[in-house]
């Protein structure tokens, strides 16, 4: 008997001691991480309020519970039976009943509603109709990344849980090497920003951790270096993606291009992101003439293969390895992500992306774990001297900045970043019109930011709590405002907007560098009255950096494909201090106030200067060891 | 067209520019990192004094120069002709004819007098016969290892040159990647003694450096992890091997067992030694009752793939890496091995184990290189307190403890390892004797002691340029005096030199850990008028370091298996300093002299404390960046 059934049969045996005797379990297996328990009396299983916490932690597993197939209530009759349970506030849009394992997803506009105080409303529609629920939230703004994520999951189904098996049976195989040690290779990001890539190794185990690509370069993650994919698409175990902007995730699909067959796990407000810009990543390729490194197809692989995972969910990955992710305050779903090893032996937290202080629209990160040896930190403004306005001020000073473009009659024009930086700016301006401090007007919101929104409305939860209680309790969402106006008539819209009234408009690209921000600069650069405010930061060589720099005029295909110039008229103002990243402030309190503090950090993620920077700082100041790799590099821990 | 034959084609049109017209070249082709150039004219070929060495130094290459099989004199009349050329002194035992690569090789006493001044008598050799001379030494004390291998060799010539072929291809085919650097990784003898494998890499080349195993221990090199084996036994483009010890050759025949069927590069005593070694691996593991990783097989098949390499040749081994062997001092054959990358772009030396200072037995070792970078340092005893004895001191002390053991009428043992401190002992004990500080006696030889001493007289030309000064010019050859005796008869020989004359008896295990050594202390342990020497380290643990601690009563099987206990009378010295590494101050100066001084120095192949106290030593007088590496770590320097 291989060890994982050996496993499974304790497990079957266990739960057998565990429940009361009038409750059969006809089988159990492993998806994923999860230990899926069949029964003939789901009812009763549901009427003992608290066994399934129970066997979850007797076993330390997820635990999911699902009825053999035969004991069912007809789908027609349960749904009446689930309408009938589930309050009517829930708002309810859609049912959708999978007779294959008795699950039921139900997608509803208030989930809470339909889960219950601790899940008690789901354990009634069990013990009503035996079917399982699964609860997911109606987005409030339509999306479709969410959408096509969710038909694209359903419609892979039977694959998924194929793929599920093995990935469980990965997961819960033997353990074969005796040999204990933990070593890092950096594959990217090291003494640069962008294809950040990283691969945590046991004798048993090895793990990517992101596999993204660089802005504005041909580099390329080291895929090819043995310890990476070099002995075989399949020798990685495992890929955990700590958040979906491009220089951490780009690179994943590639993978399936290659040949991996493997899981990712991360959050699922990143799985929804990442597909979104994966697929503007391949648009933005096709639109620049560059021939992409993989095709959409591969997009999909990559979300099939998807396990999300909840923050702070202890996940086992690997026979020797335990995962938990914590909010990282980065952007949506972004997440710090903590390795507990070999039963205790070592514990490596990567930071990802962080933003240590709250911002409006996420909590800040989490730097509080059970216990952590060595630390990989992130250092874009790990620099001596990258310091940022307080978040306050920076409000102050856009409100001032907007109220002042407004009184000389113009209009507005924000080029922003589609994930994070959209939506924060969105949270400063919704408060400041509804309290007052700026006139009432429309924002516009133009390219990939509504769709962005969308996402993170659906994933309320993962939002900052004050954000988070006024959707909840307040039923107030701010993003659906009435200030907020989705441009989604094209230029015939642009064009309308132009010729009207005072307004705000937020706009990608953030750096100008094309996309529906050029068409703005056409309708409103000529005029002086009008005004361009910059949220973010503006990279070398981008027109962005050269309009803040005092360019006035700039190259433009008119909008019959002419190469033209234009004259910029509109007044250039930049707010600092809307930055997702951490400064270097931020950076080290999150070192500081590490609960327990690490013996060992490597500062990642920055220039040569940053890194360099930030390492000696830490190690003067809080006396750890400390290191700036380079790409190629790996370290051992253990 | 691949680019090897490209290469070829090249090559062949370059050598027919140079020579004159009257010379047809039929084929170029690669033999290892050899040019073979074939011809129907190989006497005009030799008669052009310096032709080869002119087209040597026009391709950058090593060239054999081979005659088409149909111009050759038939073997009977070469033999003849070869015979008259030869002077009668060169005491020629053998010629051996091989028809297929119109190669004859000459097996003789004095090899020098076959080749003479520059090689006139070997061009002469050819311009009689057409036949392309190779020449040999007759090992002036008959050697079963050299003979072996000799026979060996010829039995799979063809098997061999299928091998060297393949190799060729490899060393010339098309460098395919345009990222540029250079990575060590750490598989062995880091933090620790034994086990020594180093992997060094580029984008294109990966090349194994030692494979030894850890005496007293079940730890083996780190061959496993994707950056060794991992992807593949053949993902290993070369074998480079430093030296002889068992710690940096035991496990070099499991590659073969695991697939690996490409080059090993050595000096040729190092691959005798290596042999003899290996092949007694595993013999004390079979009277051990180990089962040994490997077969004798896999140690002929180590042999088979021996590219052996002269000190100072420059030799092609990838098509971005050339290596150069260089004396290290440590043992019969041991060498620092430089690798230039890359066309310049960077060099790394590995030492090996080196003696900075000259023995009697060997020149001390070379640090001068036309660059490095990177050093990579053995720091056996890099401790801050491992100062030893000077040599002249160490030798007076050994003769005054002789005299005085002698004057007590008793007899000596000495307990030694066979390869290296055996023959030192030997030179000094001779010198001794021939010049009256200690009194003529017999001198017997016992365990692989002998043996190993007919493979260094094989090898003159490696040795101390003394003794090999001595050999060449004097006919004097240290170890071919009469006081030396080869214990080959066994226990019978034993007790009868127990019961006859005062003598001295060298013989192995050197930490007294079984062989014949054994045997000595029962003849001669009882008696206090006897005396045994210590003059190597004797491990923890060890029987040597028992007794050298006092224990005056070991266990012992006697002569009929019956476990026992004897009683050690016989007094017990010690003498330090014949020791093969360098001491603290050896590797110091190694590195101060250093031309040019490396910017970084990896320190290895010692104890936690000596390698942290070697490397801050660099450190702090040097004010180089050096580094203290954990196994299983990867450094990148470039």
């Amino acid at each position: 008997m291989s060890t994982v059934d050996q496993k499974l049969d304790d497990a079957l045996q266990t739960i057998k001691d565990e429940i009361p005797a009038d409750i059969s379990v006809s089988d159990v297996t492993y998806e994923g991480p999860e230990l899926v328990v069949y029964t003939r009396e789901p009812k009763k299983f549901a009427q003992q309020g608290d066994l399934v916490r129970q066997l979850a932690s007797k076993l330390r597993k997820r635990i999911t519970v699902r009825p053999d197939p035969d004991v069912l209530a007809p789908p027609a009759k349960a749904r009446e039976q689930i309408r009938s349970v589930i309050p009517e506030d829930a708002g309810v849009t859609d049912l959708d009943f999978h007779a294959d394992t008795g699950e039921v997803v139900i997608e509803a506009q208030k989930p809470g509603m339909v889960i219950g105080r601790r899940g008690s409303t789901l354990r009634e529609i069990t013990q009503k109709v035996g079917w399982t629920p699964e609860v997911v939230r109606t987005p409030p703004i339509e999306s479709p990344t969410v959408s096509n994520v969710r038909s694209f999951l359903k419609q892979e189904r039977d694959d998924r849980r194929d793929i599920l098996e093995r990935v469980g049976r990965q997961i819960h195989r033997e353990q074969l090497s005796e040999e204990q040690w933990v070593r890092i290779s950096t594959l990217g990001c090291c003494r640069e920003v962008g294809r950040a890539a990283f691969v945590l190794s046991t004798a048993d185990t090895r793990i990517l951790i992101d596999c993204g690509d660089k802005p504005g370069s041909d580099d390329v993650p080291y895929l090819q270096v043995p310890e990476a994919l070099g002995s075989g698409a399949n020798s990685i175990d495992a890929v955990v993606l700590t958040h979906a902007h491009l220089d951490h995730s780009a690179l994943l699909p590639l993978l399936f291009k290659y040949g991996y067959d493997g899981p990712i796990y991360t959050t699922e407000p990143t799985r929804d992101l990442m597909g979104l810009l994966q697929l503007d990543y391949l648009d933005v390729a096709a639109k620049e003439g560059r021939t992409p490194p993989y095709a959409s197809e591969m997009v999909r692989e990559t979300i099939k293969h998807t396990i999300p995972i909840e923050y702070g969910d202890v996940t086992d990955i690997a026979p020797d390895v335990k995962l938990t992710m914590h909010n990282a305050g980065h952007i949506l779903g972004s997440a710090v992500s903590h390795f507990h090893i070999g039963n205790g032996m070592y514990n490596v937290a990567f930071s990802g992306d962080i933003h240590y202080d709250e911002t409006r629209l996420l909590n800040g990160a989490v730097n509080d774990f059970p216990r952590v040896e060595t630390l990989v930190l992130e250092s874009t403004y790990g620099g001596r001297n990258d310091y940022q306005t307080d978040q306050s001020d920076s409000e102050q000073k856009l409100i001032e900045t907007i109220s002042e473009a407004y009184d000389r009659g113009g209009k507005i024009v924000i080029p922003a970043f589609a994930v994070g930086r959209s939506q924060e700016i969105m949270l400063v301006l919704e408060e400041a019109m509804r309290t007052g401090k700026i006139p009432e007007m429309p924002i516009h919101l133009d390219g990939m930011i509504w769709e962005a929104t969308a996402i993170h409305t659906t994933y309320p939860e993962y939002l900052n709590d004050d954000v988070r209680d006024r959707i909840f309790h307040d039923d107030q969402n701010p993003f659906l405002a009435d200030y907020f106006n989705h441009i989604d008539g094209g230029e015939d819209e642009r064009q309308r907007v132009a010729d009207d009234e005072q307004c705000i408009i937020l706009s990608t690209s953030g750096m100008v560098t094309g996309g529906p921000i050029m068409s703005w600069l056409e309708h409103l650069g000529p005029d002086p009255d009008n005004t361009m405010i910059f949220v973010g930061y503006q990279a070398q060589g981008t027109m962005g950096r050269r309009i803040q720099s005092g360019r006035d005029e700039i190259p433009m295909n008119d909008s019959r494909g002419r190469s033209n110039r234009l004259k910029l008229n509109l007044d250039v103002e930049t707010v600092d201090g809307f930055s997702g990243h951490a400064d270097r402030q931020g950076l080290e309190n999150f070192v500081k106030t590490m609960n327990p503090r690490p013996e060992k950090v490597l500062c990642v993620h920055g220039d040569e200067r940053s890194v360099q920077d930030l390492s000696s700082a830490l190690y003067h100041n809080y006396n750890m060891r400390t290191f700036a790799p380079k790409n190629l590099e790996t370290f051992r821990f253990k």
